[in-house]
């Protein structure tokens, strides 16, 4: 970006600098500028700033402008600042005057918080639900393959026998805990900042109850200054759930990558899922779970970089704060993609049924056995003598039909419990 | 640390390195492993794995440990590795084989798990405690200097009419949206992973709701497998907690400092609170608000942290997760005391009543100007115009009793509304 | 991205999905892919598994599609999965069977690679000379209002005497730090992959020092896994150097921001590098500046992207350091064009005078009266309480001819020395 | 922390929450303060501020309490605030009055800072000599075990042949990389600040070029305002040393507990590297390496905390900066630590020599087959059909007595040429 040597104008640089791809991102935000727009002229007629007619007028003008939004017919031109200044100028160009007078008793600081505010509990609704499918499935696979052993490691050594039952409803059980931070993140965006104008208020006697019903917020942001010192916070509370979720995408994302290695070869995929060489025909590379687990590891960063952004930042505006847009909404997006990437993908997950046959996971049983002459009444120390010296001599035998039957074990996965703990939510 | 020059053995240069300060940390956790302990205990006598007698027995024992504990007369040697041992060092030396027995059906894995979450659940309490009472004082201090104006910013350029109410009010208000990241790590730490074992479950039919019951947790942990991926996960989660609030004191403090310059001059703390120099007896060096600054700034990189640390490991228990203690608890008592000093700084500030007499903030009225002659009917245009003109011309004269009366502006706080979302939480 | 919802074929999801931005950021690593495509014929001719009219046809053809590169004419069409895939097929349409020849003895691992480094090694040479432009400005900035007085501050409190001779020059002898770590990136970027292949080398007896000669790079990177272990390194390496920068950049935007703030009053710009109001003549919007600040804040975040991206990867290609280059390639730009305004901008500051004749910066210069009396033979103590003394009965008056006289210092600002400093670089 | 409740005086709860652990790190910087404060006194000397003999008397008291240091019976009471002042009452105590003349000219801003650059020197260097010890094992074990065969994964998968040789070389070859990095945070180090006062130098004369020699600085930070940024930017150009060896280490570490896994089984190490189970005989638990990993994934934070502590802080002191000490400091007793460790430990690893036998890896050797027939002048087209057609066929049988011979393949390491890349560091 060499802008000097372009022959542009030093405003056209300052412009080029400044703007960046705000108007690129405003095309996802111009749909919830609309609706805060209409409650804003409602609520200016029902205060009389505005005649009822005029904020008549005006919603019917902005209905037009949604309705050209939502048909991806709305543009923001070079010309144009951000989303604001070209809906304003549509509704000048369409009612004159009139259109001018929707910016009384508000500025674009309270226009962007309410419309990211919205924007955000939509998007945080949209992957709740997303989540929520992705857990459905999990439990579901989890039933389906309650009954096929996996070895269960620690320090990634081979320890004790698990199972493809608790591998999928462990990621199911982790999901709701991801949720809960969403759900912080929903309440914080669910705070009505509009009429807070520059982060001080005004002096006009504006009902801000109202524009709290209309746009269906469940509280207000009734402190100005603390609306303002939302912008930036709203952003990496969402950050932060999504990065929640990112985490446990991420790790489940490894662990499959692992199993697919021929080292495990505990799962398999359909090929159109996998990348592989007609010459090495064991290899099939899980590009997908390679790029969710990137993507979700980098959406992990976000509340850090938001952070950067914010940090030391004396209260009150600073055009910084312009800046968390483009660092959150691809996020949000990468995050949808990899939450339907994963759900698509998972459903065709391809389990491996014999996998505790190879004789390199005999040891697991080792414990269970132990457990058993313990339950029969023999002292631990001598069970575990006892088994010590039968491994050592070639005695030990592994006993294959393990029961496990406490809450949350491979013999009761208590799906049911976790299932409820989900619908609580 | 040049282990190999000191003459150490190899077992010794082992044991260092990885044992690291896990006794210093434990002795903290080690209240809460006597807890859950004594609740293990309880069930293994329910369910007949030890008889009641022993069971009581061992809970006594448990008793005059915790009891040693509570006294600061509880230590862990270097020839023990961890509390875990220690305690059952202990429990052995007082009751002989019946102290090993309680180490049936549980493993260190789920016994570390219970302890932190435990000890995270009060850590958490006692952090949203301190918190309301910061946000008590601060309502309190906008209520009693609600009358007084301060230039409000925007872009660090003075912009409009604030007020010390609004101030004040407002960082209150932004601590509720921290609890409710306080409240979600909460929820994820009061789930029961105990009988996770090293995190496959196993053989013995125990009882877990009976220990979630007795140990007061609102909710089990069901699966075994989500039980163990939740270490690393609670601790996370408890620092986006932390984090929150570090980012609002971390604001205010530099709110506070900024304020405190002669540059500024709005606010000043008696003598033994600050540092300075009697040949510059202007200078106040706000060195408490500085390091709450700072040390707030620091905790907001621990969630960071912690992902590194458990980062692309796949499920199950790696010896990684050990580090997750030495990066969370010092933040846990670094906040804490960062919430005690501004709540005893601030319980001593002094607030500059005549600040807006100054003529440099003359301007900050204008826009109030501006709105009375819109609301007197003049078209925003022309008041726009005549205001500049009037401005230029010199014939410009703030009007300095503003009104502002919405919901959440100078006039109206609405501290009752901010008071009730508090108390909702 | 609700790519099910559209009609998408599985294998466009999945292509969707996986290629994700990855055309749109290789049309600026193109031209590379071209430069290292030639050495790599030229040697594939030199040793014998090409003829030498086959590697001289090939290279021909690939200057060809250099120029149209050159020229913008270069796209990826949505068939192609990357530049490399059209580059190949442009060769093959144009020359036949001779243009799958070229792919002998290498892979798409090795290729990115040697693209990414030969970029790596261009824009890091751009920024270091944009650096060094700065550097000279400041330098001259300084030398130019070496006389102008400044408060210096210890805690925001006005402390010392500085000037804008010293501020100018500090930002100045920063940014050589700074560019220690652009070098050293620079030095890892600058050692030749190509020949790596997927990672593990190849059977073909290769000439790796020609392609080295031939690319202008100064070293070999020998080890083939040590090659593929650069990717994701080379790129940290780049950003840990525009972090330093940004670090500087920012602290500087800082300092711009703060001191046009009417509570300083220090600097100003010319309108067309700030934002007003004419309602509020007082007020300049530092957006330039805001906007330089959190830029280099947000690219202070990269570095722990790409950790966070290829943290606990066993060695070997994963498909995850794909992300890599679309988490770097932004912040290239970014920190070009912020190094860019930066220059553009303070090219144009307009200085304060007088701003010491503020009453408020009396004390500034007791200090240096303390020494003087100090130097004149007054035991410190003594002419310490003598000031202190004189400040309380109101008898001190600042002697506002300072003479400091030491290197470095605002009486001696040692220009040169920093310039050399520079220059050895 | 709750110092209220402890009856605490006010002045304890700010010395204990402003002080925090700084005496504790002040013992590992004392020794450099007294080798920074004999170069201020000899300086002092040298331009008449003080007698020489004077400057002699306090050197000779300097040296005192440098042993006192060196043989670790320096403690810094509760009644000091740091070593600063320890030393200072030391001296005065010696000396009388004398003593106190030693801070003339200078400051603790510039005692801290000269004092920090003088121990990360020598950090830096030990951190570089222990790096080229391990660099020398690896290249040491790389020729020992050269002729071993390993697998070659890509995205986890098997995918070509590679070599212990190999694998240890290019962890060697990555190390100098990181060397990179810590060469340009020594160059920052490298700088002499003494001089600089409380950030904005001094009236005295002071001869800043004497103390640069007498200390062995390399060069002189000339702007007193830039040796005060310095702060805090020295400890993150050294964070981001540790961070890139850490990044290496953590990696190597990632492979040696997935080679250690029982699904792998490429390398082992004697027991007491290890931990197990009786009952478990296979399990070798790869403690040390996994806190190695972890403990370099935490280091590898350390910039981005510093960069939050220091982030949008205006110019000049503020006591936010006394926290970056506590922040690296460990973190550079740990990466010696693992330094260490990793040294002790690679030193007693076992391959296993006979990996390749197993017939999962068959598919390992297609490539070169392939590679072959193209050597021999098949079309790689028609090669490529007929290799997919034997082995869909069974006809393909692997030869395992691969030749790779171009420069840093695993036929030809090049040991050399790594070797003499490391020398020219």
């Amino acid at each position: 970006m060499k802008l000097w040597d372009k022959g542009f104008s030093t405003d056209q640089k300052i412009d080029h600098f400044t703007v960046g791809n705000d108007r690129e991102l405003d095309l996802l935000l111009a749909k919830y500028d609309v609706i805060a727009s209409k409650a804003h002229a409602k609520m200016l007629g029902s205060i009389g700033i505005l005649t009822e007619t005029e904020a008549q007028t005006l919603c019917e003008a902005l209905d037009r402008i949604g309705l050209q939004i939502e048909k991806g017919a709305f543009t923001i031109e070079d010309s144009f600042e951000d989303m604001h200044s070209k809906i304003e100028y549509l509704l000048t160009e369409d009612l004159g005057d009139l259109g001018k007078k929707i910016h009384t008793a508000r500025s674009r600081n309270d226009q962007v918080l309410v419309a990211m505010q919205l924007y955000l509990k939509e998007e945080l609704t949209q992957i709740k639900k997303s989540t929520q499918e992705l857990f459905d499935l999990l439990l579901q696979l989890a039933e389906t393959h309650k009954q096929v052993l996996l070895p269960g490691y620690t320090h990634l050594q081979i320890a004790m026998p698990s199972s493809f039952g608790l591998w999928f409803s462990a990621y199911a059980e982790s999901l709701i805990d991801d949720l809960y931070f969403v759900d912080a993140a929903y309440k914080i965006a669910d705070q009505n900042p509009l009429g807070s104008a520059a982060g001080y208020g005004s002096s006009f006697p504006i009902d801000r109850e109202k524009t709290t019903r209309d746009m269906g917020f469940a509280n207000l942001k009734y402190n100005v200054v603390a609306a303002q010192m939302g912008r930036g916070k709203v952003e990496k509370a969402t950050a932060m759930g999504l990065g929640a979720l990112g985490h446990t995408l991420s790790k489940m994302a490894m662990d499959v990558c692992l199993y697919m290695s021929q080292n495990f070869d505990f799962i398999g995929f359909p090929n159109e899922l996998t990348t592989g060489s007609s010459i090495m025909p064991h290899k099939k590379n899980p590009d997908v779970f390679e790029l969710i687990r990137a993507k979700c590891n980098r959406i992990q960063a976000v509340p850090m970089e938001l952070t950067l952004i914010t940090n030391n930042l004396p209260s009150g505006y600073h055009r910084d704060l312009q800046l968390v847009k483009e660092a959150l909404i691809p996020a949000i997006s990468d995050l949808k993609a990899c939450l339907e990437l994963m759900h698509f993908s998972l459903a065709q997950i391809q389990v491996n049924p014999n996998i505790l046959d190879d004789p390199k996971y005999d040891y697991l049983f080792s414990v269970d056995t132990l457990n058993e002459l313990v339950q029969q009444g023999m002292p631990f120390r001598d069970a575990y003598k006892k088994m010590g010296q039968d491994i050592e001599a070639g005695n030990y035998s592994p006993k294959r039909d393990i029961e496990h039957t406490h809450l949350g074990s491979l013999g009761n996965l208590s799906l049911d419990g976790i299932q409820k703990k989900m619908e609580e939510l």
